[in-house]
């Protein structure tokens, strides 16, 4: 996955407007244009990187020269102290584009790295953890891609590109059958078609459905194994992919993962991920 | 402080545009557009509520039609289990709106109910916890109201309603009574000026050159209390408002409020609150 | 499909600005805005009806009180002189409005009726056709939704809702099956896989990958045929679904249709359809 | 006539956001960004060109640095088989824009080659063919464009750089004469004033009132040239400019110029203009 | 002339947004919202009115309910302690929208007041005032409105609704008849053509050339005396219009306006018309 | 205060698009895009200069590559003839952006150099001339910026950025007294509150409040005068800041000044600032 320039290029300076509103009134007062210097974003925890180069369009946004020279890349797993990357121009832009990008870096290596926590917890086995929509309003393709670099999948990125049939849209459709045959008439032929089972008389509908997708939430293990089972035995060799969601911690993933599912969804990763602790340093320079 | 309408609407329309893109294809396609239902939101854990409003403002936005009907008001504390609010109308937009709703309403009530601890944490004390520019890029002002509601007070809301001096501003300066001057001659005579000291020098500069605000970054309690006596041993009777910052934490907040500071800020308001659980139970209705 | 109502509004909006500007100044200097009228939307040939919701969308946006009058509704058929649909309000309002009405119902129409045609060709078969990407830029949900309701279906809608590797990307990616492994690595699993093979070596490539769905671009009838046979004795029972493409049209859809393909897809439904010929009378009313 | 860069570069990004949506997945997915490609428009029939610089703009738009090469003009009439242009860049890069780029090019060449076939009806006259508002919604500016280099003029751009009466604006207004007092007092000086007349009576009126243009619609090429006698007779011999409009085509076009007409409008120059065929073939680079 | 609805509400509310950015932090910290009042604007000065209708836009832009209640119309000429218009609703609306509806309409009143003193110079003659393109940016339309209501007439709206040749293009091009010749070919039939002419030789080339309208800049009231004479004596029976500008006041624009020129265009109508002198009383309702 | 470019830009570009419109169809016609001019500016009249960097922002607007050579500088007083700026490059580009540059600089240098003169009225005193919030809605900014180089300082810049409570506030908060500590209690701690007083009781609370400005509106100089003496005496040696404002003119200027006021707030300098004049002379040049 890449990030799309553009969209950075607008989120950041929607976010800038937000910040910086009708002007940064102290650096204007106080910091002549001229006067240069050199920002530096250090590591204060161990953390997984992500978001330089939303980092860098911050300042380039005020200033177009300036240019972020990176020491890792996003993905990296970092030890506290390290030097992430450095950026050189003029003190005031510095300072006026501080707070942004460093909220940006922050929340961005924050989702980083609660992914990998949850990827390294199923190492081994074959399932993946894929994110959810719980992303925060605004930044979903930022969270989205964090999430990749966290060493996590993607589920899909709106309601427009994917069909998930949930327990509502089956409870007013009629049923699973009826649910999934609206679906499959009404939609595109690209897209498969996922479906949530709350109990087997609905994961047995799915399956004669032919429904590509079976969601089971908030299952137990147990419940989850058997479901696994039963799919691989009824699925007549098709590829069915089997996704797991709902109340899966870094405790218990491995257990879920040890059950065959492909998927594991967590909304944990993005909707409750602390900012991680991250700093920018700014020395003054000689040059003027 | 109130939430502007048009600001409301102007970001929903914006963040269900993200999730919903060409359409929520799963609910066009098996949802019919005359089925009705009723949505209740459901606290799932202790918190504090913000954000009905806004949550609101997702399906009106959708069908201008829909209203919440409110069981609780912003600010409220309540226990797990409690109805937080109902909403009804065709099931296809609650569908559509759910997951923005959620995400928002979860998030700024996340918010609330972290500023609730920090504020309780300094009850009986004449300090005030005070939020950051640490917020999520594109809710800051949805943040910093939920922070309102919890209990806790605003900092600037921008670079520009406020002027707060910080290390890099009187390096560049050439010291804090210079960075004092240029602020006071550059800026409008509305504004105080804040500045941050590191040291019992920097201090007596800012007293001299009459800040209206002191800045304590990063000092220990002690620090705290010595620098808080001689401000007023040596402030002259202006009304000098003291803030402290930095790594103030809920075990150490009530020992820095009791130092005489006005004001605590506290980053982890925003920038690390974990979204508290909400669900939305939506049933579907016999009306067609 | 239904269209989304904002996405109506939003684009009537641009386009009455583009044809209106400053104002339509023959109107305003000459009829008074007291004027009452009727307008009433009448079909100058045979057609199949699409957009009134979108003609009434244009009027509403100058005057939001205005409503149409319906006496057909989209997807029907109706012969030359058939009454469309009548409004009544200012006759300012209906002057200024409807050349962008005419023009939007007339081009939707003329989709509709094309798609019409194509459609009814393959009767009887299990065949469905469906548009393409070959739309006109800015009217591409318009576009695909009188399609739809002409009687095809949808292809993808953009870029990032559907995967089709084509002849250029897999001559990139070293080959068809390194094509899909990496389409099936980097995309969410909600989507399906459609390949296109220009022959027998990599039609068995992309069903050795599991293609989802395989585009037969290009083809005779015969080779078509050939393929659909080979495909289903060795597609082990997966739903794979075939689509042809290419020199396809009023002459030869059914030849192609009876080959048992799932999906005939065809840029003429969009690219060169014809507007329709839809007249719009305008009669003055007493009421002053 | 020139088109603005601003105009084009904003309905490209619109048409491209419209078509790319949150990413071109497949080609994400499978095409590295560091591979290159040379892609090469090809006339598939014989065509009037118009549109390179639009077509330019929609790679320029993904990646600034790509400049197309063209070996014709716009306004240039090229047999099929011919290479019109020829562009180097990202294989990325000319993938995703390709369709948009397409649309575009085949839109504008059909609009000029219909338009080239109607300016080559009446060659050796004095007539001139003009365009209509019948333009498709959005690309009024690129559809008149298109007719300028295809060797037609181009009427009123909107409904505010233009005076036009029309039967309806007539008969609200109480008559032609009312009608044209009435535009002559609320608009500017710079605009001429044209005036649709249905008969004797009402062309008489509005060379009394001194009209500017004449519009004669709907009417036998026997009725037209006795109009345009009476005109030249009766316009004391100020300059009068005479429009035909209303079932004009290709078969008849002549005898109307012959008449004598000034001009000659025809809707279907842009409102039915088939797109042309022109292909575009990508070849991998081995620069890498 | 009228304002377009959507016009006034745009411009509105990106003024309101200028003025109150995150907030009227004074309102809404002093004032509840449950507060009701009365405004009413008053006449300080004697003037004509313009801006009613902008000037409900703005309250009505913060509260839809709001409605003025007008005593005057636009255009008519009040005296001092005139009460134009009342309105009514919370009194924190009526503070926040106070000072824009108040810049808007001492803005359009203050035009309209200038425009109607030179209106009244030349009554009695033939002649009509119009206005320029030295309008604020920004106000384009409203000022033009103001000229309107203020007994003036309007030129050109922009450069793209009107053709007028000055000595610049004319120098450029190579000539008045060289002008006046690629404009003829270049512009749609609807245009008339306007052309500055500086002296004998020029005005013969444009009258040779039939040029619609003659602009005599910068002329003594002698020379434009000989110069509408020479046009009368030569222009051959043609209606040509003939406009006078530069350097003309109050002082001198009778003595124009009896040479027989049809408009006197007079950039000071908008470019350096003085704000009216009104106020905006409110009183707090004892409704709460 | 500098003027933020993208501000700058954004600005530019609706003017610009408000006066070109679809195109500037004379220059377009008439002058081919390869013909070369170098334009300059010249004062007209004794002004002080301000927005040259807007004036350059409106051709680099049109095209990239142009930039103003600026010989004198925002602030300066220059004599009548003085030539301000010259800019080279295509004749239609400078055709095309003269008017918005010229009034934007006329209008900026009008309000530059009315602002001197209110300032050189009190020079030798301590006080300061203020603008206000009676902008020309649209260019607040701009407005803002020519009184700052005109010598003047600036007051709020909207509701957002100072507490200014006014009489209305008091009257429905219920007191000067309750009106402040309602301020005081719902704004952040970074804004002074300035209180408008009508006489000595509210003045008195205004004091015991500790209210930070007094706003002396609409009082005579002698009223002033006892005002500030009242407030030296009673002020607790806190820093109050005392400002007058109303029916302050250019002849009594230096006497409120005298009084000992610090601010002195002057609507006149915005609202009622004449355009001054300068030219724009473009000549041609032989580079083709």
């Amino acid at each position: 996955m890449q990030l799309d320039k553009n969209l950075i290029f607008n989120l950041v300076s929607s976010f800038l407007e937000e910040d910086i509103g009708r002007g940064d009134i102290t650096t204007q007062s106080v910091v002549s244009p001229k006067f240069y210097a050199c920002g530096r974003f250090l590591a204060k925890q161990n953390l997984v990187v992500a978001g330089l180069e939303v980092a860098e369009a911050v300042f380039a946004s005020i200033d177009p020269d300036l240019e972020l020279v990176a020491f890792v890349h996003d993905g990296e797993e970092v030890a506290a102290g390290k030097e992430l990357a450095r950026i050189e121009g003029a003190a005031s832009v510095l300072l006026s584009g501080e707070r942004v990008a460093l909220n940006l870096l922050q929340r961005m290596s924050g989702v980083a790295t609660q992914t990998r926590k949850y990827a390294k917890g199923i190492e081994g086995t074959n399932a993946r953890v894929v994110d959810t929509r719980k992303t925060i309003p605004g930044l979903r393709m930022l969270d989205k891609y964090a999430v990749r670099v966290g060493g996590g999948y993607n589920h899909r990125f709106g309601l427009d590109d994917g069909i998930l049939i949930k327990d509502n849209h089956i409870a007013i459709a009629g049923g699973v059958r009826a649910a999934i045959a609206l679906a499959r008439e009404n939609s595109t032929h690209m897209l498969k078609i996922e479906v949530e089972v709350a109990n087997r008389d609905q994961l047995i509908e799915a399956l004669e459905s032919k429904a590509d997708v079976i969601l089971l939430d908030n299952m137990s293990v147990e419940a989850v194994n058997e479901s696994v089972k039963f799919i691989k035995e009824n699925g007549q060799n098709r590829n069915i992919i089997v996704e797991a969601s709902g109340n899966i911690s870094l405790d218990n993933i491995a257990e879920y993962a040890r059950t065959g599912v492909d998927l594991i969804s967590v909304g944990a990763l993005t909707h409750s991920a602390p900012a991680v602790d991250i700093s920018f340093k700014i020395a003054p320079e000689s040059r003027v």
